[in-house]
């Protein structure tokens, strides 16, 4: 049976994160009723699931009546719900991985009537198939095609959660790719976390650049929280990136110790190790020190002071490590981890700067 | 000295109506900030007066610097904030005129950077100027024109507030034009409410037929709280409308003593007459009886049976009263005022019955 954890009801408060959930769409009336009625851990999962089990039938219902618009946005709703009931969900590997794959499945539908739509593109790469979604913004591309943003994820969030985001590229003209890389999304269930994640953005970017809807001289990268750490590998690594954010970084995983329990527990899943194995293969491959030194693309770096997960020491290490490269390093005094709690004001300003820096 | 209410953290919190606020896009952080911050109602004001404050910098460096988007996008927060500081503040009309003239010049200065963009459209009427904003979809127009939804706001409700709302129909395909009627926002410095709002509707129309974007034979009306009322009166009185959704709605006056006290306040207020003389022209002018009789509009009428302001008893009189009418009354058993608790599920499917409908 899978481990079952105790967890007080200040613990799920602390997993009910409102800035990250909020701002990526959970309706506010969804997550009330989460701080009403979940109770356990155990709760949890199955009070999201039913979340989604019932915008799926709303979704389906709109699709077949012929409103594909809602149909679209009630499926990203259902997709959104497995998401986050799964998401730090570690404790019992096989539960995960059903929500996960009801995320996926979801999102798949709901893609086709997003409006942008979302177009599923799959790369094969080293053995396995790289899932991503492309999205144009709407109206006649520019004679060179558009500007794209590529997005990364980070430990548990995935390409299906980057929907609010890509809508505030897309209306600053800019095309977006999200896709799940190595120990993240689907890609997980075939490839663990690497440390060369890099190269999985330059399959992506080798991909990207065959369409014709894009211009092959305007690619940018943004990754969020781990995918920040990410973003900044595959800026030092692949001359085609012209431009970086980093939502949220951190400069080695010295600082492992001090994590909170639910994130180590994360970290250590997604190597696909157990115990002391998972922790020095972290420690070994997730090491910005390389990539810093050969930094060269114009690069925001942007974190919250109160960040519990990656500390202010971390932020240092990079501001230090960075220091020669034409990187911009942000840490708002009131901001918590990747500043979720203030969405409304980093989140225009990175679209902003990813759209001027292309 | 305007008259100082003694409100206490329990009446803050029934102002705070989250699923409102946050469905029209109070950032959740501000309105988490206000559940702990805001004690009195006095406080109240200060707060998102402070707030809106900041977004105004945030919305004119952006402008400044040539981000247009993020620009448009904070000063509508902006508006928003001063919008939420004043909504509720009947009792100091001085303060409330300042609250609300900010609001509208900020929501101004916004429009033109909104995505897409909001033309103001001033149509002089009855001896007064009735303001609006008119958007139109992304993309190319259908040959006869985009179909397009009027939108109205109810007792303090107005036309900078739909902006959530018109983004959902203009991504059905739908053109909008909010105003402000006889005691809204704007207007109602210088026309209180009035027993024919109707009259008002008719007058945006006859210039709306003259804009050869839209099309003149697919015009539909959706109205808010009060707004419901006034939308089924205007569909009752223009055959232009060939579609009208009332957002709430009811019957007439009758249950006027039993509503929260802020609201009778308001309404009040929006008479622009003193204790019994509002009450009476309130109960004389409200009255959906005549255009019940008359109304051949398909109409969708949708309320929650949690409503506190207009109760069960008057969705029921409502309902008996557009019997004959192609009218579809959905009262939902989960739903309170508007089900603005419930906005990610009723929101779409009121603007896709719209779309359906033109």
């Amino acid at each position: 049976m899978a481990e079952e954890l105790t967890i007080t009801r200040q613990s799920i408060r602390s997993i009910l994160n409102p800035g990250r959930m909020l701002s990526d769409g959970i309706p506010y009336g969804d997550y009330g009723e989460a701080l009403e009625r979940v109770e356990t851990l155990s709760e949890w999962f199955d009070f999201w699931a039913e979340k989604g089990n019932a915008y799926e039938t709303l979704g389906d219902a709109a699709i077949a009546a012929g409103n594909g618009v809602s149909g679209g946005e009630w499926l990203w709703h259902a997709a959104l719900s497995f998401h986050y009931a799964q998401f730090m969900w570690f404790h019992d590997p096989s539960k995960r991985e059903e929500g996960h794959r009801r995320k996926v499945e979801l999102y798949n539908r709901a893609a086709p009537h997003l409006v942008p739509r979302g177009e599923r593109v799959e790369i094969p790469f080293a053995g396995a198939v790289i899932p991503g979604f492309l999205r144009l913004p709407a109206g006649d591309p520019p004679d060179a095609g558009w500007p794209c943003a590529v997005l990364l994820g980070g430990l548990e969030s995935t390409k299906e959660e980057s929907l609010r985001f890509e809508e505030l590229c897309l209306r600053r003209g800019l095309a977006t790719f999200a896709f799940d890389g190595p120990g993240q999304g689907e890609l997980f269930f075939d490839v663990k976390l690497q440390p060369d994640f890099e190269r999985y953005t330059s399959a992506v970017l080798d991909e990207l650049e065959t369409r014709g809807e894009l211009d092959n001289g305007r690619f940018g990268v943004l990754g969020r929280s781990l995918g920040g750490f990410y973003a900044l590998r595959s800026a030092a690594y692949d001359d085609r990136l012209r431009a970086c954010v980093a939502w949220g970084f951190f400069y080695d995983m010295s600082d492992y110790e001090s994590m909170p329990d639910v994130t180590r527990r994360g970290f250590a899943y997604v190597t696909g190790l157990e115990g002391e194995d998972a922790v020095a293969y972290l420690r070994e491959s997730l090491r910005l020190e390389d990539a810093a030194d050969r930094l060269h693309t114009p690069s925001l770096l942007l974190n919250g002071v109160h960040d519990r997960i990656f500390p202010p020491r971390q932020m240092e290490l990079v501001r230090e490590a960075v220091a020669g490269a034409p990187a911009f390093v942000v840490v708002e005094p009131d901001g918590d981890h990747c500043c979720h709690n203030m969405g409304q004001i980093v989140r225009p300003r990175m679209a902003d700067w990813l759209a001027n820096a292309l």
